[in-house]
This record gives structure tokens, sequence and C-alpha cells, in this order.
């Protein structure tokens, strides 16, 4: 049995994390690092941390598993703080939503070595809520979550990190991780650039109280995605800047041929789009 | 109470307006009318139609309510079959998406004057599946229907429609038909658009096993108006052309900024858009 989980951000993501664990006993203490006291003082008193500190510094504690779950553009400097970890602890591991980036913020700590007891991780798994208030135990059941080790990564670290997250009911796969950030550029970090996009142009017309007022479920679906953090989601897009441009100026092309299309009043193209779109959608869908 | 009620077009729409109807008696007999065999046979089966018939020219009954349920293309065509309908019935109506286009093709067929039992009606109500067999009695259960009549329009007409909506458990606005065709265009034209030309986008890459395997549940979310019927939403783009084409170049122009502000890794810009987006879903959504 594991002993000491830390787990730095308490956030949507990390107060799963430790609440999950919590209810299914994978470790005996749980301790959570946050720089806001009031998410400190919540995590506490949801019992889903044990000990709770505002600064990696107090905590005197040597974790056996470390976990980061915190915005992108703070991550190196928790790898700065929680140096002396990555030589004591079994398996150190994050949450964030590429990977690349995280992998070079800790080289870049490491003389440009990651260290082997370094997991990348990402689960795919969300809500519309942040923060640890919107924390709940199985929001990881059934998702899947993406292990981006290299050949340099400790076996014993990746089956013990692979080991928690299927304790909490995931799904463990593993990719390398520049194919990791190609694919959720697509399939995530794209997606909500355009419904941020769309959402954004739609508050600013004439008739913006109507057009929120008339939209129907497909509407709130799609903009759904619209209403994530916008500090993750601004380091998220950062973080994946090369691949997201690239994904971006594809759409962008797709969205004019469209255009085209309907500029022209060319029926059969637009209907053989729509088609192609709907086949995908529902081939993928139902396999 | 009303004798006949006469739909043409039994598909999502069509079939679900007959099954509604069926169950709360509204009428006494119901006609479905539509070019496909198999749909008459489908809606007789489910006892949603008391009669049908797969052209209008075999229909003998004089119907006080019709409602024309087809694709937006074939519209006027119906119309024409049902000429002589629009003299002797006491409401004609249709769902059409788009309502500038549907005035105009019945004008053409009137000498450029819409006959005064004709109320023009959209119930903002859909399924990710079409046709009868996706019919269900309570599509429209809480859900808008949006009336653009004009000063022409019969008052008796619009109430006998709006009465026929309210049985079904929808609640009826009234809009003018140039601003139905803007709100539509924004809040559920555009946004197909680019559910359509984002699954086409990633249905082509190298990755597109992956993406849709690695996709979570926002990206289902965000695609599952891209399953909509591909006739349906070509007509749909063209009958709403002028509207939609100022929808997608505004569109295109917020995520251009949004781009910009990537390619220059622009946090603070980047991070104040998806702020303002996410204000704007929370209020609307919340009100």
């Amino acid at each position: 049995m594991v002993d000491t989980v830390c787990i730095i951000g308490i956030g949507l993501i990390g107060g799963s994390l430790a609440g999950g664990l919590r209810s299914r006993d994978w470790c005996k203490t749980i301790i959570g690092i946050d720089v806001d006291e009031q998410t400190i003082a919540d995590a506490r008193r949801l019992k889903i941390i044990d000990q709770g500190f505002t600064r990696v510094a107090d905590c005197e504690f040597t974790p056996d598993v470390v976990v980061v779950a915190v915005p992108l553009s703070y991550v190196r400097s928790v790898f700065a703080e929680t140096r002396h970890w990555f030589a004591s602890c079994k398996a150190y591991t994050d949450v964030g939503s590429t990977k690349l980036s995280v992998l070079q913020d800790l080289a870049s700590e490491f003389d440009g070595k990651v260290p082997a007891c370094f997991v990348p991780g990402h689960p795919i798994a969300g809500r519309e809520q942040n923060g640890v208030l919107a924390a709940v135990d199985n929001l990881f059941v059934d998702r899947k979550v993406i292990l981006t080790p290299n050949t340099g990564t400790s076996a014993d670290s990746i089956a013990l990190v692979r080991e928690m997250w299927q304790q909490l009911g995931a799904h463990v796969e593993q990719l390398d991780a520049e194919t990791h950030d190609q694919i959720l550029a697509a399939t995530s970090h794209l997606p909500h650039a355009i419904a941020f996009a769309l959402v954004h142009c739609l508050s600013t017309q004439t008739h913006t109280p109507e057009i929120f007022r008339y939209a129907a479920g497909g509407f709130a679906d799609f903009t759904r995605i619209a209403s994530s953090d916008p500090i993750v989601w601004r380091d998220i897009c950062l973080a994946n800047r090369h691949e997201l441009l690239k994904a971006i100026d594809d759409f962008d092309s797709n969205l004019k041929q469209l255009r085209t299309s309907l500029e022209n009043g060319d029926g059969d193209a637009l209907q053989s789009i729509f088609l192609r779109a709907k086949n995908a959608r529902d081939e993928y869908n139902g396999s």
C-alpha cells in the first residue's frame, strides 16, 4: 500500500483525484498543496485531504507519489519547489493537457534530463464547473488516462501511476508525447478555441440576448466547453501553440471550402461536406 | 375540435407532430403524405397517421389544418401541389428553419401575395437521429416554437396554430421573419456549419482514428450536431445563405483574432477572449 500521496493544485482535477483516492483507500495519507488558503480549508472540510499547505516549503512529509495538477504555466515553478522529492519518491506524475511542454519544463530543471520517476499523465476528464467545490470522486470512472513515458522512465513508476488511475476506474493507455499533443490539439484544444471564439462572437451581436434566448439544446451542448476555466485554457493553448495553430489553419481551410460552396449556391458540394462529416461522426461514435 | 390535420413530410419533425397530436387527441383524423412508401407504411404501423399517401393528388380529404414538414428545397413544390387547400383550410403552417425563404416560395405561387391562412412556424427542436422511426410524441415539450406572421395573417389561423403547438407542450412565441432568420443564423445555422466543417476536417487527418478514439465527452457534445441530416442542412444553409455568410465571416474574424493572439504568445489577450466568452455563456445560460 502507498503511504503518502501529495497533490499539488486542488482544483477540479486535483480535488477529484484526492476524493477518489480517499474513497478507495488507496493510500494512508493525502497531502494537498494549493496557493489558495480557502481551497485548502474547503478540501480539509470535505475530508479529501489529511493535511494542507499553501507552500511546498511548509510540508515536512516525504511523499511516495506526487501529482502536480496546476495550470500549465505554473508547472515549472512547482517542479523547482519540489526538486528534492524527485530523488525520494516512487513516482511523480502530472495531469497536464499537453505533454511536450511539461517534459520540457522538467528537463529545464534537471540539466536537460527528465528524472526516471516522472510519468507524464493526462486524464481526459472534466466538468463545466471548476475548482475544488466542483470536485467529484467518480470523475475518472470509465475515462481514459493517457500516460506518455519514454524509454528512460522507470517501469515501477509507470506501474504505480497506472495502478492509481485504475483504482479510480479509469482506462489507462500509453502514447508518445508528440502524438498525444497532436491528437489533443485536434480533439480538444481546437474545439475549445472554436467554442470560445463562437461564444465571444455571439456575445457582441445586436441580437445577443435573443440569440441566447432562442438557443436550442444543440447550441447549449456546442458551447458548453466555452464555460471552461480561462486561465487553464490560456495555458493549454500557449503550451500546445504549434500544434493548435496548425489545427486552426486546417479547420479554417475547411470552413472556407464550406463558405465558398455556400456563396456559389453549390448544394451538391455542401451536401457532400455534410454527408462526409456525418458519416465520420456516426462511424467513430458507434465504434 | 379540429377535424382533419394533414402533415406533409413524415420525418422526425412531421412524425413527432403526428404522434404528439394523436396522443393528445387534438383532431379526429391525421393524414400523412410522404414521397417514401416505407415511411407511410412505418407511420401507419406506428398508428401516428390514419391515412397515408405518397402523392397529394391521391388525397381526397379536405384538411382543416395543413403542416408542411419537408426539407426547404421541396417546400415550393408542395405549395404548388396543395394550392387548392389554401382556400379551404383554417390554417396552413410549416416547420422550416428559415422563414423568409418559405414566405418567398409561397408568394411566388400566389402572384406575390401570401395567403392570410398561412402562419409561418419553426419549432426549435430536434434529435441526433432522423426519420419517422426517430419520431417521439414529446419532442416539443418545453421547446420554443417561433411563429412569424405578418399584418396580413388571419388572427384565427394564428390562434389555431398556436393552440396546436401548445397542446404538444411547446412555448409559442412570435418574431418577424427577418429577425428570426438573423437570430437562427447565429444560434443554429452557424454552429451547424462549424460542426460540419470541424468533423469534416478531423475526418481527413493522419491521426483520424486516434482523434475520435481519444475524444472526451466535450467533443461528443460539440460534434453531435454534425450528425444532422445532410439534405435538411444543405437546404437550410442555402435558404438562409445571406445571413449565414455574414455569420461565418463574423465568426471567422473572431477566430482570426484568437489565432493572432496565440501566434504572438499573447496570454493576456487569449485569457480576455476566453473570459468574455465564459461570462457571456454563464450569464445567458443561467438566465
